[in-house]
């Protein structure tokens, strides 16, 4: 696991991809990740892994097949169960962190044009 | 696990006792928790899980008997690994967000006037 300080707000200045989340931190065989949203994403679920959104700047609508939307504006968070199909959704840039297991693909159980390589600040 | 929108600014509200982390969310047997800190804490490890604190208002230092310092000020993170023993020490109140393992105590391997039980928020 990391023993480093980072600075999240900093790291930031690092990604320039969208939909490209970045490795902030390991513990536990969980991933702590940083990603900019912009746009309509695939979509795809996580047979396996929880995975927890917690907005840190904008607002970031996420689509389900089978249940209401979830809106979420800064300071909020949201987990979506493994297994749960959804669509992250980005009128305009959001900034999020990702809490998963480690090894999580972007895209999940789907590959597509923006399925991306999860690699370390 | 959980499936419902958390307001972490709204949350703190809820939260009145210094040093008594609640629970904002649960996946993946892990905890995300919320924690209003103020003072100096017990010296402790967590024997099984690292845990992570991110600062979300004001600043923390965590202090380690066997490193240097970490001194994090607001959107800066840092992942203290099992069997590490810390002491968190804020000289003004700080708010954090917790990643844990489910289960972990506050007080890691010692009971002291601190350890709290976690409560839902």
């Amino acid at each position: 696991m990391d023993e480093e300080t980072v600075d999240v707000s900093v790291a930031f200045d690092d990604i320039e991809e969208l939909w490209a989340p970045k490795i902030a931190a390991e513990l536990n065989g969980q991933h702590v990740k940083l990603a900019r949203l912009e746009g309509t994403f695939d979509w795809h679920r996580h047979e396996e892994g929880d995975e927890l959104f917690y907005v840190l700047d904008g607002e970031l609508r996420i689509e389900f097949r089978d249940r209401p939307d979830a809106t979420l504006t800064e300071n909020q968070l949201r987990a979506v169960p493994a297994g749960v199909e959804h669509r992250p959704v980005a009128e305009e840039e959001v900034r999020v962190m990702l809490f998963e297991p480690a090894g999580t693909r972007n895209t999940g159980n789907v590959e597509t044009e923006k399925t991306s390589e999860v690699e370390r600040l």
